[in-house]
């Protein structure tokens, strides 16, 4: 018999995602799985939680990154899941491993970063946990509520609406590329480069636009009865990147999506490294689909309703595309300079590969 | 200028408490501080929310504790938090830190010891995060309800009050004792062993006491107006030791308190291990009152209300002491065998210490 060491099957044999899928058997099985977890409270009211584990040297470093911006983006990615749910936050909690090594002041600009984004949102840290580890960890929960009727999944997508999205994409991995080569982006003047490394450094959260959303829905104008659109959203948050997002409310709708190329949403400053010959055109793309942490809202809508809320938005959201019946996902480009693209999940972040 | 390396103040340097209030200043100073966060939903509802953070190495050890044990234990520590606020559960989330050689099956253990213990509850975990980490940490934050003139809070204990505290405390302490040395207990049977072993690895949470006094308290007999009973009783569970809870029940409410040490609920198979000679009696005092981890609840009531709990809970409570308006905290002998104590934390659980 062979002796092999590590037969057993080890964590990294496995993806996220399988061992996301394994631990869902222990999970009720319509609550896991979207953005955030529902938690039926009371008629009118579904509680919403989201959880987040931050790892020294996996998720930040000491190095490259200031305690107060990693709160910050911690505060920013939990409240980011909330909006993708279309719920309100209501607080959340921070349990921290701390090594006894580390500066007091580090874990005092960490909660600095957090507060100064949740304060924004009028949102509290409500509770927590400290305790020893050998390796800094930030383990962050966040909990919110949406009316029933108003919950944004991802499963709500449906053949005929079309793919809004907010912001611009691809300016916090521009920001990122500036922050670990200095040398980089010299072409650029400092308000550029300082608004490139702010969408790495600070994203927000965009609560505006369910906010907003809410505002434009019970207008009334619709006809959508009762009030109860949220069954003609879908909506996922673009913290691992646009296509990311687009891919898994396809899956998770068992639809399919066309994303015209010449209407993504790409960051100007992004742009104007394209147009000094810094990065070129097909890795500005690259970054705008799969670079990530923009922390912007990806929506599927009725036509009519989007127009509504494009309205209000203006240049704050562009309209980039499709859902299909045909399930395959495909970035086109109508001008035809560029042969159709299918959308890939092998750049998107996935911690164990 | 001398060049003293680490004159910066590390979290090594301070205790778990000190880091806490440091913290808390960043924290709405109304709902930090007891055994769970509370938030106001809407008219009649209160979430109450808790987390815990477990770091392999501190909490647990792969050699001592199998890790079904440690997803029961977690799942309790977190149930008797909710408890101790008075409050229902509604569901957990579990955050895992990671390292790539971790067997698969470690997770699914303790997901199983988890669910174990949650499903006695009809609680589920409803979400989750996953990521690489050098060392295995498990994050748990959990969620209840309770009506906002139902809860218990620290800070409502007041003189003329009497102590009453279920179960028995000291199992889980001597259980840890005969886990790490074998050898003793042997003049124990080997189900009063297995009942040692039993309450420190799969100590349960005491919901059922919190529902039995919302039976007793809504039954009308006591004359508290509107059903507002919470504000006349205090709670903690005493997860760090039974003296801990009364301290930190004093402590928070500026009141004192008596234990009669002759009524102290000590484990009757501790006792036999007294009998036995095994330990000394002063030893199994020690270990009931800062043993810790019976994870059964100390409540400061009404005698009338308290009479009326005991008249329900049978021998699975008893009534220790009294709250003082002296602020002391003492622990008496009335047979006059042992002469008055100060109760201490010096013994208790501080992870930094």
């Amino acid at each position: 018999m062979s002796q092999e060491p590590h037969q057993e099957e080890q964590v990294q044999d496995l993806g996220e995602q399988e061992i996301l899928k394994r631990l869902y058997t222990f999970c009720p099985i319509d609550v896991v799985g979207d953005d955030a977890a529902l938690l039926s409270l009371s008629p009118g009211h579904c509680l919403v939680v989201t959880t987040d584990m931050l790892v020294d040297q996996v998720h930040f470093s000491d190095h490259t990154t200031h305690p107060s911006d990693v709160g910050w983006r911690a505060a920013t990615a939990n409240l980011s899941d909330l909006a993708a749910m279309g719920a309100e936050p209501l607080g959340i909690t921070v349990s921290l491993g701390l090594p006894g090594t580390l500066p007091i002041t580090w874990v005092e600009e960490l909660y600095r970063g957090l507060t100064d984004c949740l304060n924004q949102y009028q949102t509290a840290i409500v509770g927590g946990d400290v305790c020893r580890s050998s390796v800094t960890t930030v383990s962050i929960t966040a909990f919110g509520q949406v009316h029933p009727s108003r919950i944004l999944k991802r499963a709500n997508a449906k053949p005929g609406q079309v793919i809004l999205v907010t912001g611009v994409h691809g300016a916090s991995r521009a920001g990122l590329e500036l922050l670990l080569h200095p040398e980089k982006g010299q072409t650029l003047d400092q308000i550029s480069r300082d608004r490139l490394i702010q969408a790495h450094q600070r994203p927000c959260p965009r609560l505006d636009v369910i906010s907003l959303m809410r505002q434009v829905m019970t207008s009334g104008e619709w006809g959508v009865g009762n009030g109860e659109w949220g069954s003609e959203i879908a909506a996922m948050d673009s913290s691992d990147g646009l296509a990311d997002a687009v891919v898994q409310i396809c899956r998770a709708s068992g639809v399919g999506a066309v994303l015209e190329r010449d209407r993504l949403p790409i960051s100007a400053d992004l742009n104007a490294l394209v147009a000094e010959g810094e990065i070129s055109e097909a890795e500005a793309i690259d970054w705008v689909l799969y670079g990530g942490e923009d922390f912007e809202l990806v929506i599927c809508l009725p036509p009519a309703m989007a127009e509504a809320v494009m309205s209000q938005l203006g240049e704050d959201a562009a309209i980039v595309g499709r859902i299909t019946e045909n399930q395959d996902m495909i970035l086109s480009d109508p001008t035809g300079t560029y042969s159709d693209d299918r959308l890939g999940l092998e750049r998107g972040f996935q911690h164990f590969q």
